[in-house]
């Protein structure tokens, strides 16, 4: 990495690390496709196939849909706040829609199979995820969307909503990674050793969600790269400040 | 969590979130020793009982004492700066070693065995976390401890150091997931729904893994438990400053 690049005031190399979050991203999601397609025979919601609902839909959830409502105020910087709130709000309803529908899917599928349901190590980290999502998604909405929450309130939470979301989508990765490595073994078995096709791909699968949560962190976590604070803000901030004496709520 | 305790200005919160790592920390370590005594027969350098030193010695090494090596800043605060860089320096060498032995221990069992190595997605995660592990700390070592380095160019590579440091760690703990994951499944297998002791205490090991990984984590991000940049450090950054208009280090 180029230190010098990395520390320049104006942030030029961030469209390129943006570019290359959804190259990786979109890459996951059709290697995902790929890995189902050609070594699980396809989608479909009846039968056999509807175990491949799940890896599907909670990879573009909960591991695409989501990283990218991460990066939304790195990406619309000059975007008027509330707009770039609301993007971001509605990026994780659609991640969490699209997340439970394959959720709805593995229940499904298990119970028509006769199953046993919740008793992994990526199911109980699946269940803690979807927990905490949608706590977080709740208590954004009531903190940062309506009016009631004081600007105080709002940035006393803030850092706290970034620090719980950065760590959902983390666990997001390394609950995709479990599920993943179940799937694998629960088919291949000792053949997993003999570096069958499948093992090899889905391995490759593993790291590129890996490079995906690890560039999604570096571009969210770059203090250079966060969202300035607008003149409206700014001049609203500077008034309560006055007022109260307060903290301000900076941007994140 | 308590936001108004969580945004004072002087971190009262901070021993205790040091303490509960701590607790969390030994407490993985200790969890994975029953796990390995109670179902795995034990620790052994011959015989079958090779393999469990592997799980054992990366726990210590590439969880707890990584983690711990990260809060060091954080938790020496006022002691002098290169008191503090040696400390964390030298617990990612004790890390190091302690994870090769664990390292050697499992290829030295499948050589016995006749096993193959390196096919899994667990094997391709640890060996990045070995080389990333041992490039961030030669660069590390090469930026912080050599006095060759800049002020400037040491402020501009910093940045990119702890995030790195973080990333490793947090792939370390993914890492160490899907190993748990994968000893489990190859002994289990089918028992493995049928929510067995041991199945049910190493996923409470991987919940406690992720737990250690998310507190330590929140320690290391959190802005206002910083390390203060000391009256020496702050006197030779404004002489620098003065003499080359870069930028001062600061403090991580």
């Amino acid at each position: 990495m180029d230190g010098r690049a990395g520390l320049a005031a104006t942030p030029g190399a961030l469209p390129y690390y943006v570019a290359f979050s959804q190259l990786l991203g979109l890459t996951v999601v059709a290697t995902t496709g790929a890995w189902l397609g050609l070594y699980r025979g396809g989608i479909a919601w009846e039968g056999a196939l509807q175990f491949n609902v799940h890896p599907l839909c909670v990879v573009i959830g909960l591991i695409f849909l989501q990283g990218d409502a991460l990066l939304v105020y790195r990406v619309f910087r000059n975007e008027a706040k509330r707009t770039t709130k609301v993007l971001h709000g509605l990026l994780h309803v659609f991640a969490l829609v699209i997340a439970l529908v394959g959720v709805v899917a593995v229940f499904d599928y298990h119970r028509k199979k006769g199953y046993a349901d919740l008793y992994s190590l990526h199911s109980w980290c699946g269940l803690l995820v979807l927990v905490l999502y949608f706590a977080q998604w709740l208590v954004g909405l009531s903190f940062f969307l309506f009016p009631g929450a004081s600007f105080s309130l709002r940035s006393r939470y803030r850092p706290q909503h970034v620090f719980f979301g950065a760590a959902i989508f983390l666990l997001s990765v390394g609950t995709a990674l479990l599920g993943l490595k179940e799937a694998l073994l629960f088919k291949l078995g000792a053949k997993y050793s003999m570096f069958e096709a499948e093992g090899v791909l889905a391995n490759v699968l593993g790291l590129l969600l890996v490079g995906f949560g690890v560039t999604v962190l570096y571009i969210l976590t770059r203090s250079d790269w966060k969202r300035p604070p607008q003149a409206e803000e700014q001049a609203l901030s500077m008034d309560f400040k006055t007022l109260t004496e307060g903290d301000s709520p900076g941007s994140q």
